[in-house]
């Protein structure tokens, strides 16, 4: 368990690989919570309370032998950089939702 | 243009959505220097040089005007914390690479 004892924000990283039967079932979930950045992505700022409620949904919709979900969770304004080559989906893209 | 100053190697998340006819490209180049986590997904930890390398191959083999890549690059020791649901890939799936 994470300890967040002062913290109410994580930033959160989420990439899922599900099977193709179950993938529009994650997009849809990732949708309520984060922000889509490009196929299987999804980033944003949470609190510690709705993370648990992503992860909770994922898992009851996930087949847990055969999908996979990565969280990389981050104290807010620690990542040094970010940065796109190519398209930035998020931005031109929003019709792939 | 980052400010590496003093600081020798970075933690880089990579994630790709690349046409499938450039996807392998994509992978193969992906390995030569990271660490492939899932579908898609490379993290791990590089020398600025060797990040600049692997997104100067990519420039090369993908179409920017139709595939993409993200980084998120961190301090090293940044991320309080990742977190698979399901399977770890990373861990069973070697043959799909």
């Amino acid at each position: 368990m994470l300890n967040c004892a002062g913290r109410d924000n994580v930033f959160v990283i989420m990439a899922y690989d599900f099977n193709e039967k179950r993938v529009q079932k994650a997009l849809k979930i990732g949708r309520k919570y984060l922000t889509w950045v490009q196929n299987s992505l999804f980033e944003g700022e949470i609190t510690f309370a709705k993370f648990e409620k992503l992860k909770a949904e994922l898992k009851r919709v996930m087949d847990e032998s055969e999908d996979s979900v990565k969280f990389y969770i981050l104290e807010s304004g620690k990542i040094l950089k970010s940065e796109i080559l190519g398209v930035d989906k998020s931005q031109t893209t929003g019709f792939f939702l």
